[in-house]
């Protein structure tokens, strides 16, 4: 048993500053990079990019939709070609900075609606791990534990990790609860608690014919929220007490 | 003596088409692929690499000035920092599409206001040279014959093509007179004319200290101007007839 | 018993030209112009605005989603509180250049996806009603007839006007047929048939609990279609010989 | 003798946030809100203009070069028609929010490298002039003291203010220190000094023909530098004290 944990990071924009994301870096294990689309700029991509090199953490692409404006997650209606042409653009965009950087991409986790969306869609699921293929099969892709992302993924000969949220509230289907929805977002002390019960014995799903239990092979801490580096490092601390080594994807 | 003739293309955004990249493809060796920050989108940029890969024209990367509403034709000013990240940004995203169709990426041009404040701006073309050298040494960079940016190319150990204008009028220190006076695209009779002294005798340039000559690699046809496949047609002609070979870059 | 036609302009964007505006004028009665977030640029809305008052044209705001590179027909999820302030934006900018070329604004038309979606949907419906109703209680809202976008705007006491779309297929209840599906666009003479009889008799809407008939009072001619000018020049000499009057909102 | 206090607010986009607005309204008496192109959103406007409504601060626009990631700080080269277009689009976006908030659109100031450009550029500032004019001639024009900005606009025919940074280093010609050379935004300390100083006496202009001295109407303090709040408290605390009455444009 082993775990990554992973966080989005590189997502401010030009003069506007998001997150914490050197404070971040000791306590990860993989970065997810937005890719100039839904958040980040070239100079931000760089810069992330570089600083995760520096820290050993596992780097990957966080495609979304083009729209800055609601920070790519309101979900738009794409048709699955522009899906993964959209995909295949921010992938390479990182990669640049990857090659440039001396740095290999490792992963790619879609953003915000994109993924939401693509944990129901099997259609745009199956865009997106298309997309990831066409560009490299030995990317792997992240999607929420039991969705049509990761099932998408691994029919598309991808290997696939699925993921847990330490920091948001479930669903009874495994999605996750609306941040529209109060309650959206857990205190930090019930995302500890609930990073280390994911990393143990993964998420419970019902599926309508009974529950089904999805493992989960990457912890994700929000960048954005207040106190997000005490609740990166809490989790850190408290997977590694419980004995479950910590590994990039 | 040989020559490459190179078109911009893939110019096309959402709902708008521009250009008639398919007609062309037969008379070009090389195209020259927006990036989808002045021209172009994902979905736009696939299908152009693909239709390049198709004729086995040679596929560039054509950077631009992120402004699409003015075609990346407005002068910007832009520190070294931030041209060099956007031109890897900009390289990167059409090599993921190069890399997903089987298609070799062979040389960067700059586009519109990028290209030519470059010409003049060896800070700036220097920004632009690290850019795609610290993507990759093997790249050409295409720059105006004569100009700061074939400089800067060498410089950082790139390999450069020279370039020459068919359609386009000289100002007598070898920079393209400005679209916006009379008189700078020339007739199609005479772009023919033009293209052939380009690629036998290259552009004579006035320095202050006497005149230079320098030497042409590529001839650049405009495909968004009427009657470019004509010209193309007829340029690719006159230089067969004339015992010049075309070879990509 | 009379009639509005009205078509979509003002599309173009930067180097980018869409439809015949000028070659349209002559055989519309409203112009629904685009507002510079998923079409149309601010010299284009200056310059449409202008034409439409040199052709005495009625002129109305035509706010759409912020997706240029969809044209604003993919389906995005805003808040209610967002749409209103887009709407309110847009009119506001549109609402500029009417008044600095002394042309009054009369009536306000969402497009593409925001116009489909308020078909069906009334807290969205509702949301554009606010914002054009903040905006000026004596704006036309204009709608697809029998949509609760149409009753939304008689809610929020704003004069509506109905909409029925000349060569554009529709569902049984009513809605447009989606233009991904073959059919979607009429021929040309099916297209001056369908005028006639909307204008004559209305949309005949199934319920599900029996049939309504929702009068029309404006036609829209699609001024990107090929043979657009011709649709309009026939619908409009159709409309006249059946006596039925042409007067803009 | 009196002079207003402005600041420029409204910089937020989407999840990004930016200054203290509320913060900084009990010590301003005009408020320059950013209109969508190179800061602000639709939802940031409408809360901007509804907050200095409730606060009695007078309201202006401050329209921006379309370079959001540039923040509009980045000098572009836009044709006469453009610029005029542009203001105008600006103009009547936030003419929209204040129609709906009521409240009453009273000056514009241009921003960042427009701002600095039209300082020095009469064709430019001409432009600006005149898309102000045209939307309404009863508007203010802000522009720096001694400038081509206040120039143009008596010319047009416009009430001006002229404007003096509190917190910003000038050089001898009257044109702000670069941002990007060391020492261009002063220290809160000196901000104070150097805003009394030019409340009462204006700001000395060496013209290349002896000094000139240009007196100040608005006095700018930076909303989004550390310690805006206080500076902008200590400087109407310092006016007030001297005697010198706030009042808005």
């Amino acid at each position: 048993m082993q775990v990554d944990i992973n966080c989005d990071l590189g997502e401010s924009f030009g003069v506007y500053r998001l997150g914490n994301d050197a404070a971040l870096m000791p306590y990860i294990t993989s970065a997810n990079i937005a890719c100039g689309l839904h958040a980040g700029d070239p100079a931000v991509m760089r810069e992330t990019v570089r600083l995760a090199g520096q820290h050993g953490v596992g780097v990957g692409a966080h495609p979304g939709y083009p729209d800055l404006q609601g920070f790519g997650r309101r979900a738009m209606e794409l048709s699955p070609g522009e899906v993964e042409a959209l995909v295949l653009y921010q992938l390479g965009a990182l990669a640049g900075f990857c090659q440039a950087e001396g740095v290999t991409l490792r992963h790619v986790k879609p953003h915000g609606a994109l993924y939401n969306q693509a944990a129901r869609d099997r259609q745009l699921a199956d865009a997106i791990a298309r997309g990831v293929h066409s560009f490299s099969p030995k990317l792997v892709l992240v999607g929420l534990a039991g969705s049509q992302l990761v099932a998408a993924g691994m029919a598309a000969g991808l290997r696939v990790a699925a993921e847990g949220f330490a920091d948001r509230a479930y669903n009874p289907d495994g999605t996750l609860r609306s941040r529209r929805l109060p309650g959206a977002v857990l205190e930090p002390a019930e995302a500890v608690a609930q990073a280390l019960r994911l990393a143990q014995h993964g998420v419970t799903i019902e599926t309508g014919h009974g529950q089904v239990q999805a493992p989960v092979d990457t912890l994700c801490i929000h960048g954005d929220s207040p106190g997000a580096v005490e609740i990166a490092r809490a989790v850190r601390q408290a997977l590694l007490q419980a004995g479950i080594p910590l590994q990039p994807l």
